[in-house]
């Protein structure tokens, strides 16, 4: 088999046997295909598109690509002689998104294993990962033996990517980013599904985001997104369930890392803001069904909300920090958490009904003021970050505060108000307040 | 400007602004813009297409990559105080096609100066520069000081790419050629004529090859290419003249290297096969036209004509190749030239009309031989080769020599009379001969 004839069939518009897939990923993991022959394959890929064969084909080739785990023998999956598939969820990024934080404890306080790898932020979007270190002493780092042994031992853990899972989506998404094929909706399935099987998952839960701070800014987009991934997951024989949610506005109040990761303390202890515990109730009963834990949404929900309000998943969370060597004094008082030196709260400019927020824009205003990065591998700033006081719809007084920002330098605290007050506009007349989901799309 | 965003462009199918081009065009050239983002654009081009205004652009952004040329003062250009154009020819590569070894000596000898770089063959094509090397001694890597002092002293000069000429388009090209976005128009236009316009030429004769031993198969596809190079040479200012011409079987019937300056100094000698001879002859005319040195065809011929019969183009050949220090001995008396150890004559296997003879097998034969490069760079046996006795449409008679292999090789030998002979196809009933050209295409 020859790689030129492999680009020039699908520049052609053919369609790729198994073989000429798997030969691809094989040569261009290895090394043997050099990054411009796999550039222009993925060009001619994004222009000429992939059968949903095509697509299984590429997600099961990059899956396989490296090591995979097999998390199949967990004892704790077994419950009342009952065994449990393990159930994992995706977000494709948001800005606000801290839902792993409070979801993951709060599922496996459920008795749902939760053995999650997750990643970085990028752009607009914050990573879990990045949250997570705020807390001092937190370690990401876990080996697979260490990683296993934990959810053995307390049913859950949360860090950054151990195994050597998927290299060939990796680093075909390193080449799509430079190379202007990112926004493909076989290329985009593939790889969030390659890196799902490879990490040993039965089910997935899919967030997939619509809105101005979304990779997906229609619903039209979002759509074929979903209906992809769940073809896709069908067809690899694996449960999956998309959720639309909304990404118009910030999810919950704050953006940035510290300041994240006190919400999701705030609403395991019951407070906080109502849309994202909403939100994350309604992943995890999603997530109780798959896995087989809960027999209908009704059982899911109240277990979750018991779960909840017993403690449970507050004292799951507490024992992750715990036992992946993370400081519980500063989690067990936050204020121990990074806080930035200069905390400005910014009025609102008029009076009237919130129409909208640019949730891209804050995203961005908090990467000006060093929470996030614009690079991979930029050293970031935990402490600083927006707090948004008003989600959309309501009704707001001129001079009360519309948003804080949190920063450690004076011009870019100026920045941040700027760009986070003209991402905030309003309405003289009511204005409906925005869904939490739009749709829940299944086979 | 941003490399991604002029990638982005291209992929959504936009319109390439000048800017954009000459901005890639030059990061690409510099080495700012990697090979991989080149390649995925490149899929963009070969996909999406481009107008005739981005064809020019990029034509002229690769003509002005490196070093341009500039022939206008050469003083043999002025004739009786007019002054010829500085015209070219291209020929777009077939098997046998040693055109350009009479055509610039016989057109030089009627007072039009010659300043031809050209090139080495690849795959079945043969290259100008691998046969005059087989002529000892034959310099083809002279300065631009020697190649302009040499027009100026004899009015003719073949040799190498000497000037760093359109160095993008050698880049490209290369890159092209591994990432399967070759057989693209407006990219084998770019190419073609950013060259040629580096190079210094006003005025050009594109020969435009059709059939089973040239890049073009169909007509179709060889109408589009010279229907682009001639609205390019247009839009570049360029009076441009293209011929498509037939490669159904080998020009004339020698392929090899030696075999075809033996073959070409045949011609000057008014010998040779016919075919070549009136090939040479039309292109000639055409060149003589577009410079100025002759008014109509029927005075260019009747000069070319002369030019030959007086042995005045024979003697500007031998002036051209004293000059570039190759051995007269070797030419005067051809059988000095390189000589393969094993010449064997095959038989006719039936007799019958001669209905096609696969001109790219020939080809490929040759490079079994040791004739021809599978791959740049390799070294190439001057003396092999293959010298067919028949032309599509002649009576042969079964026993009678169809063709004659020169090999230094028995197995090669072998191999290459079958081939060649699998190359041959008869019919009980007569078969029309093929023509030489069968259009004329100018704006």
């Amino acid at each position: 088999m020859h790689t030129l004839d492999v680009i020039t069939k699908k520049r052609d518009g053919g369609e790729l046997s198994r073989e000429e897939i798997e030969f691809f990923i094989r040569g261009y993991t290895e090394g043997s295909i050099p990054d411009y022959q796999a550039s222009a394959w993925l060009m001619a890929l994004f222009l000429q598109g992939m059968t949903d064969r095509e697509t299984h084909d590429l997600t099961m080739a990059m899956a396989h690509s490296g090591d995979t785990l097999d998390l199949s023998d967990l004892t704790r999956s077994t419950e009342g002689g009952q065994k449990l598939l393990v159930v994992d969820k995706h977000s494709t990024g948001g800005v606000g998104d801290k839902v792993s934080l409070m979801l993951a404890p709060l599922v496996a306080a459920c008795g749902v294993p939760m053995a999650k790898m997750t990643g970085r932020g990028l752009g607009f979007t914050g990573g879990t990962i990045d949250k997570l270190e705020s807390i001092p002493g937190y370690r990401t780092d876990l080996s697979v033996e260490a990683f296993k042994a934990q959810v053995e031992d307390i049913g859950v853990v949360l860090t950054g990517q151990t195994a050597d899972l998927a290299p060939a989506d990796r680093k075909l998404y390193e080449l799509r980013d430079v190379t202007a094929t990112v926004e493909s909706i076989p290329l985009i399935v593939s790889s969030i599904m390659s890196k799902k099987l490879a990490s040993g998952a039965d089910a997935i839960v899919l967030d997939v985001k619509v809105g101005n701070g979304a990779f997906m800014t229609t619903m039209e987009e979002a759509e074929a997104l979903a209906h992809g991934l769940v073809r896709l997951g069908e067809q690899a024989g694996r449960q999956v369930v998309a959720l639309i949610s909304d990404m118009n506005q910030p999810l919950g109040w704050a953006v940035g890392n510290a300041l994240e990761v006190r919400e999701a303390i705030s609403a395991l202890h019951e407070s906080g803001p109502r849309d994202f515990r909403e939100h994350v109730l309604t992943v995890a009963a999603e997530m109780l069904q798959l896995s087989g834990r809960a027999r209908d949404p009704n059982e899911a929900l109240t277990l979750a909300l018991d779960k909840l309000s017993s403690g449970a998943a507050w004292r799951t969370f507490r024992a992750m920090v715990e036992a992946q060597s993370g400081d519980v004094s500063a989690i067990d008082d936050p204020e121990n958490l990074p806080q930035a030196s200069l905390v400005e709260p910014v009025p609102a400019p008029r009076s009237g009904y919130l129409e909208g927020i640019d949730a891209a824009e804050v995203g961005l205003a908090v990467v000006d003021l060093g929470g996030g990065r614009e690079e991979k591998g930029q050293p970031i700033d935990h402490s600083v970050g927006v707090v948004v006081h008003h989600k959309v719809g309501d009704l707001v007084q001129k001079g009360t505060p519309l948003f804080t920002v949190h920063a450690n330098d004076e011009g870019r605290l100026e920045k941040a108000r700027e760009r986070v007050l003209a991402a905030h506009t309003f309405s003289d007349g009511p204005v409906q307040p925005l869904p939490l989901f739009y749709r829940r799309i299944v086979e």
